[in-house]
């Protein structure tokens, strides 16, 4: 990496925590006052959204315009804002919408930065639990400052896997894929927030996660963090309309990637 | 209820809120200091404990027997010390010992009284986020002091449901719950604590819980919360061996009411 190329993603790196727990701060100040926001509907009744996605995610795009104005930007309220420079932003201002309006802590703000084709940021920021995890390209994982390294003894049958769904992913085939991981021996948690899973991968608290159908903004920050803290993830489509369209999502620790890409047939 | 009726619940009340966050403290600083707990096993690598949950265990009943010393006592990790009173304290130590030992917040101290066949007292303390959940016999349900009164607007489909899964139920068992809930519209969370999952119940994070299989310890806390936020509860088998065996667990909002029962068949 020439100097320059690693200046730009240094300041990138420092403006995207510092962004994703300003973000944050504004998302929780929602959260307490929760009762006042109006639940609006997307897909469907389960498919929720209100006022604090949106003017989380302009917040955040305002500071990335202010401080890279020719970087490009995906946010999922907002979409596409094309920019001239080799940098993509990728924003999710709130991922666990449905457990936010619904009180439950488990929700993030998710900030991730491509090169080209390369994740080389991955921001995660979980307000409830003031903890941060970043990640970038070569430098590393941590969270709240502490580096992260994933145990390579862990596997399905002694650790915990995310398992994700939403109405992408028809109900057998959910069932399914709980089915077969529990066969294996597995074990399953889902707390309505695939970028907070993937995190978790990440950490050590889950061994690996596995949604069938996401998209780039709720998955491209947590798989920075599950490679940069020695874990494997599936590819995602980033040329042509892949950014934006929706891709299946698997990561984990090396002990549990072959069972799980046998469960999900990747 | 006659006044030395009234007198001897308020006591056991105050006690299980103060013995519960003290308690929840101390189960905190074995959490923060995990990776110096040795996990051991019980009926398979998925069903973990540690010395924590004993000690935590060990720290309550001794509480109880100091205070009243005639009631008995049933805890997960040491059972049944029967006494002579008409007062059953039902603790649950750390409930979600997975999710504690893998370093996820979502775990909690449970504990309930029955006055004979009745739970008149249900506190949930959870220490990662400080939550306080309580409720006695006609005096309602609160959480951090405020009052919880379930919106009977909520139903399956416009609200999350929690799930239970565990070595008791089998994987196609669990799957084909997970299948009806979603094919009725509905969306689920599992975060590895039944007690939290009834606690958000009584808070109306969640709109109901199903667990085909579950401890008295595991439940008898959250159901008390539930019933005097304004919930319903299938009943719970307290009489004989009852208390020592598992039953299937279902907790709702009223509007959730009859769709779980029906997708539970209970």
């Amino acid at each position: 990496m020439t100097s320059h190329v690693a200046a730009d993603l240094h300041a990138r790196f420092a403006l995207a925590q510092e962004v994703a727990r300003g973000a944050g701060a504004v998302a929780l100040a929602h959260f307490n006052a929760r009762e006042q926001l109006v639940i609006e509907t997307k897909a469907d009744p389960q498919d929720v959204v209100s006022a604090a996605d949106r003017e989380v995610e302009a917040l955040i795009r305002a500071r990335i315009a202010t401080a890279f104005s020719s970087d490009s930007v995906l946010g999922e309220e907002y979409g596409v804002s094309p920019g001239a420079s080799d940098y993509t932003w990728v924003v999710d201002p709130i991922d666990g919408t449905s457990p936010f309006l619904n009180g439950m802590p488990t929700w993030c703000v998710s900030i991730a930065v491509l090169r080209g084709e390369e994740i080389v940021i991955g921001v995660i920021y979980v307000p409830c639990a003031d903890e941060t995890y970043a990640a970038a390209a070569g430098m590393g994982a941590t969270l709240n400052g502490k580096t992260l390294k994933l145990d390579a003894t862990r596997t399905i049958r002694n650790a915990v896997t995310g398992i994700g769904a939403n109405h992408h992913v028809s109900p057998a085939t959910v069932a399914s894929i709980i089915e077969k991981l529990l066969d294996a021996g597995g074990s399953f948690i889902r707390n309505g927030s695939g970028a907070l899973m993937l995190a978790y991968v990440a950490a050590g608290r889950l061994v690996g996660y596995y949604e069938p159908y996401m998209h780039a903004w709720d998955c491209m920050a947590g798989y920075c963090l599950v490679k940069e803290a020695g874990g494997w993830h599936h590819p995602f489509p980033v040329t042509g309309d892949g950014l934006t369209k929706g891709s299946p999502v698997l990561a984990a620790a090396t002990g549990a990637v072959s069972d799980l890409r046998q469960i999900a047939g990747l």
